[in-house]
Formats: structure tokens, sequence, C-alpha cells
């Protein structure tokens, strides 16, 4: 780790020649790595809390005068109880987890003595745009030696002083390992991003790791990959046949466990046999839980006669706007669907509101059947698509990975929740012993293949 | 199938509405459809060859003007041998292979009845754009089929009479079929392709079939994904420890078999200890061969004294740009790797080399050490690297893949030789009973993560 002076391009360089010998490094020298990175850390606990508590100072001052939100304050303070812990133990944890480099995904006999094999291996270079959370820099720092990546980091201004103690602190840490030392750089001049972003011959992946605005700034100024997901416009569907309690428990779960999560939801469609049934209570649930209905006028009049008029009044009108809006708060767009000819095609006309508007992160059913959660799991486009089951659950460690690099709503490479195995590719390795192609050619007298698939052993 | 008229936002909007119910069609949908697709190819060949023939005799008399390439004129032949039942066969070839849709990669308990499954499924909308060939329309209407993706076909001008007789025939014979309409689209309005590449909200992948430059365009002018490669600058580096005919073979076989391929080899790196040794021999089979030799002083002195006069003639001098230059023609350039203080020095200034110089394609190493060859083989970024084996089988049937979209050099996503696969992404279903987030969220009472991996079945 090293606070870089050098120039996008120069950084670039330096990060694509490390990470090449950090590609051969073994796990072993890896797994020593993140062992004297967490106990550097440990050791320095003191020295980085003070860095980081004039960074919190500087952001106090700036959130009294209005400058700063009081969530990026939140969000800086190392200090808070059990943040320093997590940040030490996320070390250990990605260190415990399987190599995610050399796994054999392909084995075949092409011929006698030539084998062809599919082997991972690491992306390269990483460029992570991250804002106020200072303890990111340990996470992707492990991350990055654990996938044998070289990472560039790029931390916000608020949190200047703590970055500059941690990338110290770490720098030295490092230099003990077989880590070569531009593996890891630390980038603080302010304009470095879009001249990083230029980068594409060198830089493999961005993450950024902040706002809807800093993902979509990244994603529009840039030719590298991006992982991540600007938005997390999250919608469920209730069928006429749901169960009720299911219903409500899932609902109220999906938007008010973490309403300024990505994975909260934000459009309930309602099939319109339901609206009698079924809505009423979920609707009682979640304005008990605070929440804002803004609903259409068939949902509206539906409530407004089944709900006790003193809830009833709470109901608000919703504009088109409202069905494309991640509210990322206590609010909820409600829309009826209309069944028309058949329980087939309401189910087709959620699809296909939830292809149009949401923003193929996590979309989920409420049903009984399970021919129309299987029609709905094959045709809605989004990355988590769920059968009676909160969209809360769309998130790395919930799924098991162990560690989470991000939420991915692309449509190539990652998609969802991206643990370790996003941050790596694959190359294809043969081993001949002299053979060519011309031999292949289908001429008479020629050879034949065999692509014969071969067991994966390690 | 439909010859557009459509402008490109509305061709991408119905491309991927279309895709969506594709994505629902059973197998036996999919594979019927190729059926009646290879049936009607088969039925209209006449008609198809009549209109390739206007194609062809416009070509004619453009290319006597010298206002087309020659090769343009082969490639836009339907009716040379073999050509028009290599397209015919390469659909049921596509029929045959195993379905790419619906694999179960990875199947995990949670907890109690609440089952995550990653299921793989097309990507969605897939534009192609290609130059001369008319058999690639009916080869990617096969594979967009066949992984259930919806497909936008732009074609080059010089075969536009083929391309609207193909689009007539497979129109007619999958509007027989459950594949949509709109899932296969042909283009053919001169100044769509900048339009198409906006659409980077709706349209998935870009697949550029053609010429460097068409690639270069496509991936200078999109922010969707783009799988192919513009170069495809191949190295091979001589050890001195290297098997004489083995390397002679190798060599001889990567530059020759076939000069104009993106695998073809462009330049070769030979220890310096192998000059007097190993490359004599080398340079004397492929001077036999035609090849031109632009070497750098070292390596041309070396063969200026071990060569006869009558050879030592033709040996040219190298510049720096031609370590950069894709011949694609029977030219070579060699460089001298200095062996310094070691031999793990001189292999690492190979990779060092390659790595700065090649394209990430395909680049091999000719050495009877196992060593050796495993440090080069970790230590190159390359989407194929070999052992003493030749760059041409760089390639996707020759991978045993069955089909072949294209080859990568990108470094997400799909990368070397792309098969069915890489025309795929996955989702994560999850199959619960009413299950809540909030239920574990590590609190006194709260529920406990099972994270049991399942077996994958079907």
């Amino acid at each position: 780790m090293s606070l870089t002076e050098l120039s996008a391009p120069e950084i670039a360089k330096s990060a694509s020649v490390a990470s090449r010998r950090l590609a051969t490094l073994s796990e072993e020298s890896r797994n020593n790595a993140l062992t004297i990175l967490h106990t550097a850390l440990s050791e320095n606990r003191d020295y980085i809390l003070q860095a980081n508590s004039r960074d919190v100072f500087s952001a106090s001052q700036a959130a009294a005068n209005g400058e700063l939100n009081q969530s990026v304050l939140k969000r800086l303070d190392l200090s808070r109880p059990g943040k320093y812990e997590d940040m030490l133990q996320g070390i250990l944890s990605v260190r415990s987890l399987e190599d995610p480099v050399g796994r054999l995904g392909m084995r075949t006999l092409l011929d006698d003595g030539l084998v062809l094999e599919r082997v991972s291996c690491p992306l390269g270079v990483l460029l992570i745009i991250f804002e106020a959370r200072p303890e990111v820099i340990a996470n992707i720092a492990a991350l990055s030696i654990k996938s044998a990546n070289a990472a560039i980091l790029k931390g916000g201004k608020e949190s200047s002083e703590s970055f500059t103690a941690i990338a110290e602190v770490i720098s030295t840490a490092l230099s003990k390992t077989d880590i070569p030392i531009p593996a890891i750089q630390l980038v603080k001049t302010r304009d470095a991003v879009s001249s990083l972003l230029a980068q594409d011959k060198l830089i493999d992946l961005v993450i950024p790791r902040g706002s809807n605005d800093l993902v979509r700034y990244v994603q529009e100024n840039t030719k590298i990959p991006v992982l991540g997901h600007a938005d997390g416009l999250c919608t469920a569907y209730i069928h006429l046949d749901a169960n009720l309690e299911t219903a409500v428990r899932v609902i109220v779960d999906s938007k008010t466990d973490y309403p300024a999560a990505c994975n909260a939801l934000e459009t309930l469609l309602v099939h319109e046999k339901a609206l009698d049934s079924i809505l009423p209570s979920v609707a009682e649930a979640l304005l008990a839980k605070g929440v804002s209905l803004r609903c259409d006028e068939t949902s509206k009049a539906a409530l407004t006669k089944s709900l006790p008029p003193a809830k009833a009044v709470l109901l608000q009108e919703s504009s088109d706007g409202d069905y494309d809006t991640e509210f990322l708060d206590l609010v909820l767009a409600v829309k009826t669907v209309s069944s028309q000819a058949s329980e087939v095609l309401a189910v087709e006309s959620a699809i296909t509101h939830i292809n149009a508007h949401s923003s193929k992160h996590t979309d989920i059913i409420i049903t009984s059947s399970k021919e129309i959660a299987e029609t709905f799991m094959a045709s809605v486009d989004s990355a988590g698509v769920y059968w009676n089951a909160s969209t809360r659950f769309a998130d790395g460690m919930r799924y098991g990975f162990g560690t989470e690099v991000g939420i991915s709503t692309n449509k190539i490479h990652s998609r969802g929740p991206v643990g370790l195995e996003g941050l790596t590719i694959y190359k294809y390795l043969i081993k001949g012993d002299g053979h060519i192609a011309a031999d292949y050619s289908g001429l008479p007298g020629g050879k034949e293949w065999k692509h014969k698939t071969l067991p994966i052993t390690h």
C-alpha cells in the first residue's frame, strides 16, 4: 500500500505490473499478508482512531453549518461501538474463505498428450471509488489481496485523515509481506477520478461504493466495466391466491426492515381480486409502521372502503413517477394489476410492469401457486427473483458468500450479490507436446479430436 | 425474424419485450424452431442463392473497379462449395448442444424452507453487427434461439440482397414456431448502427463480427458490453531448453497454418542462449514457408552467422512498431530475450514483453521445464496460455465447445473462445414460505442461518 503522488497513467501502469506478480503468489503468501495486515490494524487502533476523530471533528463542523449530511458523519465515525472490531474481524473472515484463484472449472482431453484446462485467475487491477466509510479501505485491501488483484483506492475528502493513517499502517505492514508495494495504492488527489476512469486499457473493473449519484457518475464516465448498481427499485406482486399472513409478513419486512437499503421494497403490485381480501391487512400493517402509501385510483378506492376512516385518510394518491422512484424511505407506491381475461394475463401484466420499471435488482411474488411463481421467476429479468420471501434477503452474507463486494445489476459477468468469485475470471491453459493445428485439418491421414471431459482434480 | 423499418429505440424496445417471452420457452420449443428454420433454409436454397448472386455480381463490379477488397467478395459468396451446407449443418449442430438455459449452478439451504438457487438464463438482447458473410445471419439466429436471447442483426451493405432473402425465409419459418416475431430482427438502414449502439438500457451485449476496424469502432462507440477482440497479437517464447523439433513444428504451425487468423503468431521471443541452438532451424523452416523475419539486432546477427548466405540475405531488421503489429500475413517479428543474471529473469522478461505488447489473446511458451512453463502460464495475462502447443488451437470448435460466438479478449464475463455459455448469465431464485429478514437479525431468540450446500439435481 502506498499513498501515491503519481499521475493516473503511472498509477494504473504500476498497479498493472504489480498485479501480474500478485497473480503468481501462493494462497499461503496471500493469507499470511492478511494476518500481518490484521495485526497491524489491531496494534495501531489508537493512532487510526485519532486520525479518524480529526475527520469527524471537521465533518461535525461542516454538518453544523449544513454543508454535510448527518448520515455521512455517521458513516465516517470509526469509533462507533463495534465498528473497528467489525473491520478487523472482516479481514479474518476474508482470510478464511476458500481461495478463489486457481480453481479448475473445466478439463478436456483434446487429444493424446494435449490437455485443455480452464483455471480461475484474478481480473488484474480494480479501481475502488468510495465516499465516507473509512473501513472500506481495509475491507477492499483484504478482498484484493485474497483474490490476488491489485487495487487502486480513491477515497472521499471527508475521510482523508483516516485514509492517510490507515494507508500508512497498511503500507508498513505489507512491506513485510510478499505483496508488491504498488499492488495497493491510495489516491488522494482530488481530480484523479476522471483521469483514472480513462485508464480502460490498464484497469479491469471499477467498483464504486457510495451514493447512487457516485455510481451513476462512474457508469457514465468510463469504458471500464463497472460493478454495482445505481438503483435498487424492488417490487413485490401479490397474486390473488396469496396467503394473507405471508403477504403481510413479507411485505412489511421488505419495506420496513431497513428502508434505506437497496434491497428495500419500493413498489407493490396487487392483483385486483386481492384488493379487498389481502391488501387491507397489508396496508394496515404498513400504516402502523408509519409507511406512506401512494396508491393508484383503484387500490385507493378499495382501501378507502375497507380501512377505518382514521386510517383511510392517510392514503395518498400516486403519480406516474412514483413507480420509477427509489424512495429509500417509509414510502411505498401501490398499483393495481388488472386480471382482464385470465390469471395468466394478470401475472403477465405484473411481469411487464416490473421489467419496464424495476432496476433489475430484486423482485418478489406472493402466491400459493407453484405454476404462477415459476412463470414469474422465469420472466422477471432481475438479479434476484423470490417467491414468498422478503426482498431483504438480497445480500452476500445472507446468501452465504462470506463477504460481499457489492450487488450487481449488470447483465454480464456477475449478477446479484457478488462475492470473491466476481473478482476473478478464467484463462485457458493448454499443455501439449509439440501439437500443431495442421494435424487436425480433417484431411485424410490427419488426427481426430478426442474432446473427452476429464475429471476435475486438484 | 422481421426486416424492420422501426427506429433504433423501437427496435431495441420490441426486442427487449420479446426477449422476456423467449426466456420462458421450453428447450423443446426452441429446438423445434431450429428444425423448422433448418428446413426452410434448405427448401429455399435456390431463392437465397439467386439473391446472393446479385450481391456477388454488384460486388464483383465494385472489386473490378478497385472499390472493394477481393477477400470481401470471397466472404460474400454463398455458392462456394460446401458453404451453404455448412450453414445448414451449423443449425443442426447448435440444436444438438446441451441447453444453456436453466442450468443450476448453486443450491443452498439458507434455512428450513428457504432455498437459494442460482440458475443460468439468457442475457436478454444481443446486437450483432457483421460485414460481408451472409451465413452469419443463420448462425446467429440459431445461437440466439438456442440460448433464448433476442437478437438484432445489422448486416453490411454488400450483402443486402442475401440478407433480405434470408430474413424473409427465416421470418416465414419462425412465424410457424413459438418464437415471438420481434425476437430476431434484421436492420438494414445504413445509419442505424450508432443509434443502436446508444440503446445501452435495452441491449445487453454487442457482438461485432468483422474486421478489426469494425470491432474497434464498436468498442469505442457504445456503453453496451462488447464481446470480441479487435486484435490478435499472439506471441511465442522459446526458452533455452526448448526441444528443437517441438520449437520448429509449433512455431511454423502457429505462423503459417492460417496467417490471416486472429490466433496466428505475430511475435517470436527467443532466449539469447537459444539463438544459435534453436532459432536457426526455426528460421530456416519459416523462410522455407515464405515468412519474412523482422529481427532485432542480436537475433539478426546470430542468424546471419548460422544461416547460409542465400537465406541470411532474406532477414530484415525490425522496428519498434513491429512488436505491436498484427501482420495477419507471412511476417514475423523476432526479438531476443536477454538471460541476464538467471533463467528466471529471462522468462520474466519474456512475460513482461508479452503483458505489455500482446493483445491478451493467446501466447505460448516452448520449454522442457515444467517449472518455467508454470511460471509463464500463471503470469501471462491472456485468454489462452499454452505450453508446447500451437497458438492455432485457440478456437471454440477445437476446444470442443461445439460452436463459437467469437473469441473474447475481455477480462470480464467470457474470455477466450466463447460458446453458448457466454450468451447466458444467471439469476438467483429464492423459494420461501413467508420468510423475513428481521428474523435473522442476530438478536436473541432470532433464527440462525443454515447455509448448507445442497446437491445440484435436475
